[in-house]
């Protein structure tokens, strides 16, 4: 990571300094934060601080408004929407469940082309995930608080309306901020909703799901599948029911891995230092006054 | 396929008639072709008969060019290109492991966006494909005997070519008709060319693959893996060594289920239906001389 970075800030028209000299300086050691105080006590002339986090958490005991902050917000979106594509795809092609077998068995999988595809949150995955289904010519329909139109959707409609749009949808992307109100969201009422053949692919945060309500549809039929990224609780724990249910295809948060986030976060980095170097806005800012 | 057949008719401008009186028979019974002869004895004002194969061979002892004929080549381009892709993904994102797993594992997996595509084979499959790979920037390259560039790829080479290629290819999509001059194309000398990560995915004919080197590269690790909708010998039988290989994902030849192939075909039929009612060139033409 430390040679990524390196090679980001090269490219973006930097130069690698000591943190006496930096301007800027880019976070490349994400599991070490506690170095954090040290490194920066003799940082006279750093301005700018660039995170690796999406999500901050693990730095925001350090946030200080001396500096400005900038942070990974957005950038693993790609990523997050081409494991969702992959999880849908595997789910209409039965791809879990051949993966199992070891005898040929019937042919059996749906075409996405076509299909009604709703995605819950109007975010960066939603925004990446609407492009890679553009060729499939799907219905799309996004599901978001402000109910302001998202660009690639063919339709977006506010929250309350979710229960409308459930009965309709052949496949279910769960894509939005866990909050107080997102929490539980998809519960037994909203999977009644959905069609007996629809998938349910989880991109987000297990809370979004109420598990329990999810294992009861799956293995009573009531839902074609259902493919998660990210459970409640996660880890899952070995001899959960979800791993035996055979129209169940679990992931363990591989959305974004350091494999791929990497490529995207050095592509991300060599453009925010090309805009410090040339005095531009900086992408993905961090309040530091809210804390994200 | 009965109703969905007539819905196709009527779609299209036409009418159901009994024989007698019909001037197209669409053939919506793909297995049972003995009815034939019977049926169309008393067929005097028939003109054209649609059959629902991509390939001919069910049918080919009954051609008689006192009729047009059509069938279903291209049709299910669309389904198998789908199928192609989400192969491609869920070897990528490692789906086919993690299918099989009852433990929450290590985040793996690589983004397909970006990657080198090199689609062997240059009809609709490759034409249906690179439509759905265009989001993911991927760079494309198709191979075909002709070498007459394939809109939307970015480079067309000729099959002489394909050593050249191979060396900077993630993802190698094999999708051509199986000749005498393509099969066993890709052997150990080519499989060898190939970047040890990547894939292989075979949605044409097992043929064209010779499996035996195909199992020594994956169980040495001299390829990231593979993803066969297609295998020789097909049906793979019990025991196989693929199945077991870890790095390998086997569907029985899903690329165009029933299921997926009819809303291809209804909507394929009913263009052709509207064509002849207006007595204008019918798609997929059957040539009866030369049978195919």
């Amino acid at each position: 990571m430390y040679a990524r970075m390196s090679a980001a800030v090269e490219a973006g028209g930097g130069t690698i300094a000591d943190i006496d000299r930096a301007e800027g300086l880019i976070w490349a050691d994400p599991g070490n934060t506690a170095a954090f105080p040290v490194l920066v006590a003799d940082a006279d002339r750093l301005e700018w601080i660039q995170l690796p986090y999406a999500g901050i958490e693990p730095f925001a005991h350090h946030l200080d408004d001396r500096w400005t902050w900038t942070c990974g917000k957005g950038v693993y979106a790609p990523a997050v929407a081409e494991t969702a594509l992959a999880m849908a795809l595997a789910g209409f092609k039965h791809l879990h469940g051949y993966a199992r077998e070891h005898s040929w068995s019937a042919p059996v999988g749906r075409l996405l082309a076509g299909s009604r595809v709703t995605v819950l949150g109007g975010g960066g995955i939603a925004a990446c995930l609407l492009p890679l289904l553009e060729p499939f010519g799907c219905v799309t329909t996004v599901v978001r608080r402000s109910g302001h139109p998202l660009f690639g959707a063919d339709r977006t409609v506010t929250v309350d309306h979710l229960p409308d749009v459930l009965p309709a949808t052949d496949l279910l992307v769960v894509a939005l901020a866990l909050t107080g109100e997102t929490r539980g969201i998809i519960d037994a009422a909203a999977i009644d909703l959905l069609p007996d053949d629809a998938w349910i692919v989880n991109v987000a945060r297990g809370g979004h799901i109420v598990t329990d309500d999810l294992v009861s549809a799956l293995g009573e039929g009531r839902l074609g599948g259902a493919a998660l990224d990210v459970t409640e609780p996660e880890p899952l724990p070995d001899g959960h029911p979800l791993w035996a249910l055979p129209n169940c295809l679990i992931t363990p948060h591989i959305g974004n891995t350091p494999e791929m986030g990497l490529d995207l976060l050095e592509t991300f980095v060599e453009e925010n230092v090309r805009r410090f170097c040339q005095g531009l806005d900086l992408l993905a800012p961090v309040d530091v006054a809210l804390g994200y």
